[in-house]
């Protein structure tokens, strides 16, 4: 059953039907009605593209896709766009993905602006020095920050987990442990996630008299490879930090694998606290030493994101406001007193 | 001449290169006038938006994104899809993926044929009935399917593993190894990979003299739970099998926990052989028992489909012809002879 076909059953003509069903107050009341049952009965389901040249809207959210050597980061993508997938089906919105080279995204962000085929914009991966705001103004498109800009000149839509608090807390908790030896296996600093990571534990570890030593700090790609690689230099080290904080379950596999091969306790011999973005595969109380997390769900941000930006394309939210979600601490059995 | 081709040529980064031609101000001006001026000399376009407009194409592929309860399958699809974005990047193209529920797909794959923003398309989730042949050819756009139909009227362009082959390969080497109760944990047999995996295991199975038995044979999710779940009912039997086949290293991980809670050692008690499609997370050389599997890469499938696609879209693929990629067998240590 398409539109001419209702149409016809009902006798009136395309244009009246579409407007009904689109709920243009051209269409009385009675007439309304008729159609609406017509469409109920008959299962008759509106042409998106037909809707959408009527309003002028591709119905649809841009986002780049990261392309490069850093394969494993995918996961974290994959979860994202998952959400974002979750909700733009419930609105009927379909996803524009463009990959890019990391190294040159305001080519890849210009083109998607000026192609016509987006509605708006998500703009992620921000990084230390990023002036995208003023580029993402000049699109004249909605758009939506997934993260937050270091320094903005003046407010702008954005979501972002707090890293800053969630590493704070984390390092917080083993201090209380009496754990003095703490090492930071952090993502990737050059951008603004993984940095504010570090500003946390550092903070933390400020308030309590010392500093966070650049010999139990590395910043790594969040692959198993890495967090192994990372967790084995520290291994070797004279004297071991007692305990490790780390930016990706990912990275965690590796962590957990090098203190094994080391022949230590995790949870006695060495503490462990991961930051958790709820990737369904890497559960950390399925663990063999579950593992203590700072959580917060990357799918349930992909949603909130598509939706806040959807409502921006329609209209329905105008404020400038940034959204701060603070991530759970969530103890398990990988954290356990300084061994003395 | 792209831009890294032009930057490599300055001296500069691409990003200097990028920001330079998009008139960034962090760039100074005798910089930029240098770049423009190589841009023009070398005849270096970047606008892609504007060479699309001049040649009728939107540079762009489309494909369904499942959308449903069945997460953890996601990590397939984020493998495939990097596979997509790693040529489709190469060949300055973009994805337009829609979400869908998989109970609707036809209305999905109407709309995104129809909306004039995709020059092509990927189709996958193939299934038994899936008459889809037909409807693809009417949209008058290039396609290509991931999988293949069990039955259609001619020759259609396809890139699929032999997912037949590769579970005969795996039970004959069962067979060959003195097994006898040899279990299968499939996945999703809606699905046409799936049946054909059941296929191959039932005709190496039959090819010995027997058949495989109901209660050693079951159809779930490709999770980490359902994988568990199974493999827990077939070691509660009264005689448990000897060996299992699964579909997924997803559901290897939880069979492996069932057999380690039941105190088995896996490889001596009990075999398992694991369908690996090469998902960066789960290296089966990692695990405790190095997995046994079949293995052909997701992600390479999805280079190529990307691959083929872009060249009917140019026209220089005409041919409708599949490709069926044979999958490795490689021998790890979770294969062992049969227990007396």
């Amino acid at each position: 059953m398409n539109l001419k076909q209702l149409s016809a059953r009902l006798g009136l003509s395309p244009t009246t039907v579409s407007r009904a069903l689109n709920g243009y107050p051209e269409v009385n009341a009675a007439t309304r009605e008729r159609v609406m049952k017509a469409a109920r009965e008959t299962g008759y389901r509106p042409n998106r593209t037909a809707q959408r040249l009527a309003t002028g809207k591709a119905g649809s959210i841009g986002l780049l896709m990261p392309i490069g050597d850093q394969v494993i980061s995918d996961l974290h993508f994959g979860e994202f766009l998952n959400g974002l997938g979750e909700q733009a089906q419930t609105e009927d919105f379909h996803l524009v993905v463009m990959p890019s080279d990391p190294a040159d995204e305001v080519t890849a962000l210009r083109s998607l602006a000026t192609s016509g085929y987006v509605d708006g914009l998500c703009l992620a991966y921000i990084r230390e020095n990023d002036q995208r705001i003023d580029l993402m103004e000049s699109f004249g498109l909605p758009f939506i920050v997934h993260g937050r800009f270091f320094d903005a000149p003046h407010a702008y839509p954005s979501l972002d987990v707090d890293n800053e608090a969630a590493f704070y807390d984390a390092t917080r908790l083993l201090l209380q442990l009496g754990h003095r030896r703490i090492a930071l296996i952090n993502g990737d600093e050059n951008f603004g996630f993984a940095i504010r990571r570090r500003d946390g534990v550092a903070k933390a570890c400020r308030e309590a008299g010392f500093a966070l030593e650049p010999r139990f700090h590395v910043s790594t790609q969040m692959t198993e490879a890495d967090g192994q690689r990372a967790a084995e230099r520290f291994l070797a080290l004279a004297e071991t930090p007692s305990a490790i904080v780390c930016s990706s379950m990912i990275q965690a596999l590796g962590i957990v694998r090098a203190i094994e091969a080391a022949g230590m306790t995790l949870g006695e011999d060495i503490s462990l606290i991961s930051y958790d973005d709820v990737l369904p595969l890497l559960r950390p109380e399925l663990f063999s030493v579950p593992l203590t997390t700072t959580r917060s769900s990357l799918r349930t941000a992909g949603k909130r994101i598509a939706e806040r930006l959807i409502k921006r394309i329609n209209g329905t939210e105008t404020d400038d406001f940034g959204e701060l979600w603070r991530p759970e601490l969530v103890v398990r059995s990988s954290t356990g007193r300084a061994p003395d």
